[in-house]
């Protein structure tokens, strides 16, 4: 501890300290663009209702342009002193059309202003992120379709299981992204509400129409609850809920990735845009985009779990607990937009070496399903053929023989069922062409399922 | 570290405790009647397309559904030897008819399986979630109609803002459970699709028909990838990003319960079925079970944080990872149901002490913002409005006088635009009643949501 | 989706877009003097040692003296062609010194050398942050001292139990942040411990003397095995660990200050330097202060959720995903410091009402327990006592007679053994003053604790 | 919505269901040994401050020691009715010697009693976990002295950097341990601190002599706040979080031995007991329980941010959300346990193929750093050197000749500073045992540091 007692000095210099602890205007600023937004559409109000004369409302408005283009100009400079994006804006109003610009605060509070200018601010970038999803997916389709038949290993448990293609592979993660997309379809059901007239918390008295002002704004409703209006932050979180599991999809797609662009793998390479190198070792290309977004998972799911914590239990309506309900939304926004744009051009300049895919599924003694499934259509019990094979492969580990190279004696020796026809049946390329149920990985299910990813983002937007 | 060598011993003890460690069928028991359901289609299925003889396909069923009234007669005894509940049914169902039961799991694999158990089990499971929010949501509506008049101070910031009914305040509850509702809804798209035929990975070569079985379970659709089949949680992260948001809604519910039941406020009294006294003061009702609710909220999150955290750059397809998806889900299931319920009762069987309510909105100054609307729509400008109001808030504070105990005189100083008409828009009744734009606290308002509430519950289901 | 392919727009502005995504440089900034400070000792021992030249390490010496001056200056300016701290520094070392600059990263590579940074600047911040709460425990304890006897409601599950004292109340955050105290302080262990001159991951061949580059720096050990030195954030999650359970310290007594600035507790009123008013309503304080810490709880429990699941499962030794630790430690640090100095300056500034305090606990029949202790010391087993007790505070709360206000036949009739003495022992006073076990809340115990409490101050560092 | 109204059923079966919701007999009967425990040594204080009779303190006694024989014998039935395991205990104990069992409760209350018995709890079981971390240490250093010399390629970024040895790594692994250990043995000391006597809050009015009881139960110390002790539950969240860190460096591990055990890798193969098969590919040995284990570090997580969340802004003191505190901890504890039980059976029984990882490293161009450490020993600047070696490397890639295969002429051309000498330092062997620096790779290091582990394990309790 410090000799000298705190508390002297600290009131000496608290005021400045104390206010930039407080003040959000360093983040808020953000959302400069909605909260003009906002206003426009509220002062359009106010005078079309004859709450303020439209002349007021005019000048209003003529300031309010105004402070659009000194903000798209890059012109307007935000104080800590001014606490927040709302009260910097009304200040600047103020200084460029006088006294008049206090009418614009009639009807509304900073509580639904704010929450206005955050529902706006997602409502105008949940399309950037679906947009920036349907080219991550148009990429996998347009690889699925190039690599519909280039045969690799199927893991589960990462152990060898059966031979799949990378065009089946990538359109897993087609289907992945699809429900990511259609949550975030989803997430502007509950963004598009407008909390504008809600006031501090209660309403008001003046006779404000909120429909035209949801109409100006393009919004689909207007909250039918004032305390709900201004306290809720749903679709925040479901912003970040779908952010999370979308960062969930990419954090294992990055772990493919990265472990086949090892020596030990060596199914792909990075193009050199998204890898770096080693100034030393030149055959070093680390996947670092493929890391740093597996790492940024990390950031995503504490935004969610921080916002779910600010929330809990706080009562209604709002409370300052809720300023810290911005940063993690912008964070979030900024994260999985800037990963799912690195994945996007990540996977369609990356090198695949469909030999080596290809090879990996030779000697691994994944085509044992097949012999079983052979013996089941001979009629034996699925669960006797298990054994079977199971044992045919163990001699073929001890002998180093893979199944395709047994000769037929020795696996009729196994099950007199087995006749000359098996040996079509062991191939890579059999195995995989012979799955051929709906969802399986054979080419022809492929080239389908490709047609239809086509047509599905062809709905998109 | 103790002194003997740890190796040795472990070995010999290792079999029963390594089995525990790895077995799930300590929970995944709680699937057994979706696992029989399933086994159903699967076997109607491999009858109807000819995979296995019609006949078997019948021995099959009649075992299962043996094994179904043993379950429903609790019969069934399961054991760790057998690992899973997949295995232990299935060596129930030989024991009961013989080695033809080996035939059940053709042309599927404990992948395909245990996935689609588990959408099963959420798919029958979605509804009574939602069905207990739709009886929350109704008791809520009933409240808000019988306390539409009933005035109590709105809160921000824990300060009283403005007087609102006590039947608004419900009604903000209604819309959150609203919005719980419908995302619980969206959850079972994602939930409503048939993993099985996907087998191991990639498919199987037996001609399957899973559109066949998808209706028989009542799915909505099949997975289109097999790959995405057996790896998807993506329902299971939705569900719990649903639970975790209900929570929060209830926690917020919760602590204003807590806070209304105390000596302080005392606006509402909890009935003894939803309190615990003490033993030794009987006026000391807890409000126990919003606290405990409160409190699950944690549990529910760390369920959510959990499973993200599982799925985390886990590569396809199946993982022994992802054999910790289920108790989560279950739990958090059991947690949100039961706290659903337990709130339905708390808040129907509370009693309301509207005259305590009422009391606290009179000396509050919370009538502070009719002053002020009122002189805006004198054509004072707003900020200007509020200082006057301000200063005479203060001098009311100072003489312990309420600016509806001012004489005119006193008022009109502050600002002459004030008239005789000033009185009738000060009392709380006035301030609440005056708030009748879309979404205010009036009570005409609230008698006009609660109708409209009526007609969105009328929809559900 | 839009109609024009992703694929070619990307490649033409990939590369500065790219850069961004992977840069450091626009947080790990925040290290340069650490970064500098490493390379200086490194240096040094780069010249003892005679891996290189004496005279190449006084140039490189004198080079890095220049940068720090500028550094102070605020005249370096970082690039995002540079990628990161190391190599932006690195790159104005080479302008300033030429090309011996570049022998300066001889034996270290940036594997090391950002473990480094990172260890010496948490290293330099752990201190701080124990002065910050040291002096938050000063306040408390001064404040303590002040109202010992100051007596108010103690409460469980939010409603009265027993009387207290204030200072006893603060007296309970005095021990949980000495706890905090004491974690910080274990933190440095594990922060203490020098990474550079694992290099890369396995050590260097250089005649390095990581000892002395240790006593440079201040360092009490160095990591003994190179693998861990570059891969451990062991350091930064018990940071994180620490400043989460801060943090929930801080939420609760948030909490609860909120709730006694409220209209309905009004036991405590902010200082205007702590809270914000709204222009309408003088007497309305928002406890803004407090509220926006309990809401920053989130923050920092979302970032302990961040850098546990980046570090999940990564493999040894350096990834790209370990890029993700250094913003929630350097947000953490200062969320904790600022709200820990925030609370200082709250409590301290805040005014007590003593008389609400005190009036709260006359009537309210947290008195109760007072005579069933009083009955079980005349020999009533504890539990029949309660039951005694239970029903006159039953008919008490009836007739709204308080205990102490019940004739002494009437208490007789319940238990005969009451005497005219338990008048004496029925006040709030007797009740605080009562309880003098070890822990307790009597007068005399808070001064002998405050003294205790002045005595582990005293060591602190 | 159901047509039928929910609130008159509800009331109807309300009592057993919500009485199961707000019970906690199902999981706090874990504690029964420890509220047995905890009871004996307040008895024989009641007996010996003469609080109660000795003759009562007896019989009470004389009836716990009952009780503890039936608890071991597997014969008391806990029931919801006694809602947890307090008040079942209680019950049963009046059951066995009558109503003197009421003077038990005498001076303390459940707030204090339970967290007593949580205190207990985990001071019984810090230990097991010690020992359990210690077991697996040893396994560590065993393993890496026997592999102190087995070459194999270090990673970053997964792409091979330079070689290490088997036994380097594993003491990376040790070492971690080692901090987690000491992260638990800090635990103690928040965990060794008694709150009985605090009674419901606020101490109590009968003379207790905490010390004795503390003495009695082994805590090394008592808590100085009455508020404190019943609400404190830091002990609790710093064991969630350490059990937190080691589930993440299990995670690290059980990635990495899971990719060591793939076709790809094949460094390594897990015993059969650590490992299962499928019944159809024998080859296949899936690595579950590492799999398992790496999935249960979400289990963990979750317990962690459940309780962070459980604690956030409660009040003080006690509130019924603390009763979620249990069932993470408990669950967390076996997890851990069971998790580092797993690990130290599967590293000791798993067989490693030093040839394979030695193979790994002789053509993958990672002695690229002994080639420029060797430049740099000569006098070039180590970037100029990095580049020099950088297009060599590049060359032997297109040629496909390694470093220490190219003829000398071919590296003086490129760089004339290089000798005959460089090809002794080329190989695996030479780039591994040059690394002696301090925490280095070299196999003497090896040697040096299990030397210094089997230290600190001797030290371990």
């Amino acid at each position: 501890m410090t000799d000298k007692l705190w508390g002297g000095r600290f009131t000496q210099k608290a005021a400045a300290w104390v206010d930039k602890f407080g003040a959000s205007i360093g983040f808020d600023q953000a959302m400069a663009h909605e909260d003009l937004e906002g206003s426009l559409a509220h002062v359009a109000m106010l005078g079309k209702t004859g709450i303020i004369p439209q002349k007021d409302a005019d000048a209003i408005t003529d300031g309010l342009h105004q402070l659009q283009q000194k903000l798209d100009a890059g012109e307007l400079h935000f104080t800590i002193a001014n606490e927040d994006i709302h009260l910097n804006l009304e200040s600047m109003l103020t200084d460029l059309i006088g006294p008049v610009a206090g009418k614009l605060h009639t009807a509304r509070s900073r509580n639904d202003q704010v929450a206005t200018d955050l529902h706006l601010w997602l409502k105008h970038r949940l399309p950037e992120i679906k947009s920036a999803i349907s080219d991550l997916q148009s990429v996998l389709v347009e690889k699925a379709d190039e690599h519909a038949g280039t045969i690799m290993p199927g893991y589960t448990h990462m152990q060898h299981a059966q031979p799949i293609t990378y065009g089946h592979y990538l359109l897993a993660y087609f289907e992945m992204f699809q429900r990511d997309y259609e949550r975030f379809e989803f997430n502007q059901k509950h963004t598009d509400i407008l909390p504008l007239g809600a006031a501090a918390l209660a309403g008001t008295t003046f006779p404000i129409d909120r429909e035209f002002v949801a109409e100006q704004l393009g919004f689909d409703a207007v909250y039918h609850n004032s305390l709900d209006a201004v306290s809720d932050r749903d679709f925040a979180l479901e912003f970040l809920s779908n952010a999370a599991i979308l960062m969930q999809h990419l954090s294992r797609l990055a772990e493919e990735l990265i472990l086949w662009c090892t020596y030990e793998f060596n199914y792909i390479e990075m193009s050199d845009a998204f890898s770096t190198g080693s100034s030393i070792m030149p055959q070093k290309k680390n996947a670092d985009f493929a890391e740093l977004t597996r790492g940024k998972t990390g950031r995503v799911y504490g935004a969610l779990m921080g916002l779910l914590t600010t929330m809990k239990a706080i009562p209604l309506a709002y409370n300052k607990d809720m300023q810290e309900d911005k940063e993690p939304i912008f964070d979030a926004f900024d994260t999985i937009l800037g990963s799912v744009h690195i994945f996007s051009g990540m996977i369609e300049s990356l090198t695949v070496h469909p030999e080596k895919m290809h090879d990996a599924t030779i000697n691994d003694f994944s085509n044992a399903t097949e012999l079983a499934d052979y013996l089941a259509t001979k009629g034996v019990p699925f669960r006797q053929a298990h054994e079977i094979v199971g044992e045919l492969v163990l001699k073929g580990i001890q002998t180093k023989t893979s199944l395709q190279d047994m000769p037929l004696a020795e696996l009729q020796q196994a099950a007199p069922q087995i006749e000359e026809d098996v040996y079509t049946e062991l191939s890579s390329e059999a195995a995989v062409n012979r799955r051929t149920s709906l969802g399986g990985t054979a080419v022809s299910n492929v080239k389908k399922e490709v047609k239809r990813a086509q047509g599905i983002l062809a709905q998109h937007a």
